[in-house]
């Protein structure tokens, strides 16, 4: 069996690895706009084979992890020369305008739309890990609009992975994620930098900072590319999350000023249920 | 040796803890203005005596390691009955207001002002947990002001803890603790609170929450009284960090409004050298 993983960052490179794990017969071969990543993932062993786009149309599946906003343009191209029975799968962290650049392909049972929600805030092939997405979710929009025996093939493949499933409509997957994903990253992305401007000229100052600060910063260490991508995909549902937590940010900075410090007590013990929410995240 | 511990939250309790297996021969006792806290951490073992206000003159440490807001009228008390040679030190996240309200005090040399850079977002002394200041870093204000023999017998404790020691002047510790802990505790409270409000109704949603998402909002966790405390001590600072804060995520906004994706792409990149300023930090 013939797998075609284009993109070979964290994710696609670490689907690449897995698979070769779960399906040790499948040929794994490697595509990826920059000859530098194809080179480093070969040396790594992430992809036996670099491919170019002329062995999609012997391919078996086909896995797409590129960039979220080439997605749209680069998956229609790929379903125009697939075999009739390959399954074509992409794992963009935006789902409608992917879903929406196929609705009316003539090949669109041979795609399923997936978000895998695994991570880390490392990019590129060298972030390529085994067991990224065990026990993990994976959300699969328009399942119905996939061929019952690709349906099938991508299921089973998720299951070997060791993923859990939740079905979902992609305009609504947009919008809960940019609040539960996308503007996490924006509010660890402002810290950082809020953080480095002040504190520019006295790097001394970063012994101060514990785990707290370590944690709440963290993604500020993700993919510019991947993110600027992501932003620009989902810009209407980013742009009203980043609107109401900057909302709640200047509410707070209203309370405090007002020395209002039961009002802050508060929203913070309100905001205190997030335990209770979170348990049961990786 | 007697040694007081007063506020047995997640730090004076992590404190006892350790203490008492740096020096078994000490004579752990705690008192708390709570006396739920004081039957807790009895039970829990995390003190061995409780005590009263009147111990504290036959005490020979004495840690104050209640909310910060209640240490300034705190210390002076403590400071008017303690022994000649008996140190007394609190463990508070601001440091200005501390140390200005003992500067005239006729027992000024027996206080030592610490900031232990250590903690969880759990608290009360079901928090306490044995290792909590290894490795992590004690910023010690105005230790000049304490005696040379109680300043020998203070670092000592901290070496025993594991803790590597700063020295900073307390202002200047105020202003950029505000940048380094105090601001990524609102990030991650009004993160939280953004995200809860948006999907009140749809706790299913939290399904799609990843381990990015568990990072930044991690602290939102944290205990209500302490940080209401620390942002009423540390109000000066706080407002300016958090107006930077909403400053750049306004500028963020502006950029995604205008479809500068190269721009937030630029401002992603830059940030991203929190990379290196954060290797290091535990």
């Amino acid at each position: 069996m013939n797998v075609i993983v284009i993109g070979l960052g964290l994710i696609g490179g670490s689907l690449a690895l897995d698979i070769k794990k779960a399906l040790p017969n499948a040929k794994i071969i490697g595509i990826d706009a920059s000859e530098k990543h194809v080179e480093e993932a070969l040396l790594l062993g992430v992809i036996e084979h670099a491919g170019t786009f002329d062995d999609i149309k012997l391919a078996d599946r086909i896995i797409i992890a590129t960039p979220v906003n080439s997605i749209a343009t680069l998956l229609p191209q790929v379903l125009d020369v697939v075999k009739e029975d390959a399954i074509v799968l992409d794992v963009g962290s935006t789902k409608a305008a992917i879903c929406k650049s196929v609705e009316n392909h003539k090949r669109r049972r041979n795609f399923i739309a997936t978000h895998p929600i695994a991570g880390t805030e490392f990019s590129g092939p060298s972030a390529a890990i085994h067991g990224l997405f065990e026990g993990k979710t994976n959300i699969i929009c328009e399942v119905e609009k996939t061929a019952f025996k690709l349906q099938e093939k991508a299921l089973e493949l998720f299951r070997a992975l060791g993923m859990r499933i939740r079905y979902m409509d992609p305009v609504a997957h947009d919008t809960h994620i940019a609040y539960v994903s996308h503007l996490s990253h924006i509010s660890s992305f402002m810290l950082g930098k809020t953080v480095i401007e002040k504190e520019k000229d006295e790097r001394d100052i970063f012994d101060m900072a514990g785990s707290g600060f370590a944690s709440t910063v963290r993604l500020a260490k993700s993919s510019p590319t991947t993110w600027a991508s992501i932003f620009k995909e989902n810009k209407g549902n980013v742009t009203e999350a980043l609107r109401l937590y900057i909302a709640n940010l200047q509410h707070f900075q209203q309370l405090l000023e007002q020395d209002d410090f039961d009002g802050l007590h508060a929203e913070m013990q309100d905001t205190n249920r997030i335990k209770d929410i979170l348990n049961g995240i990786k």
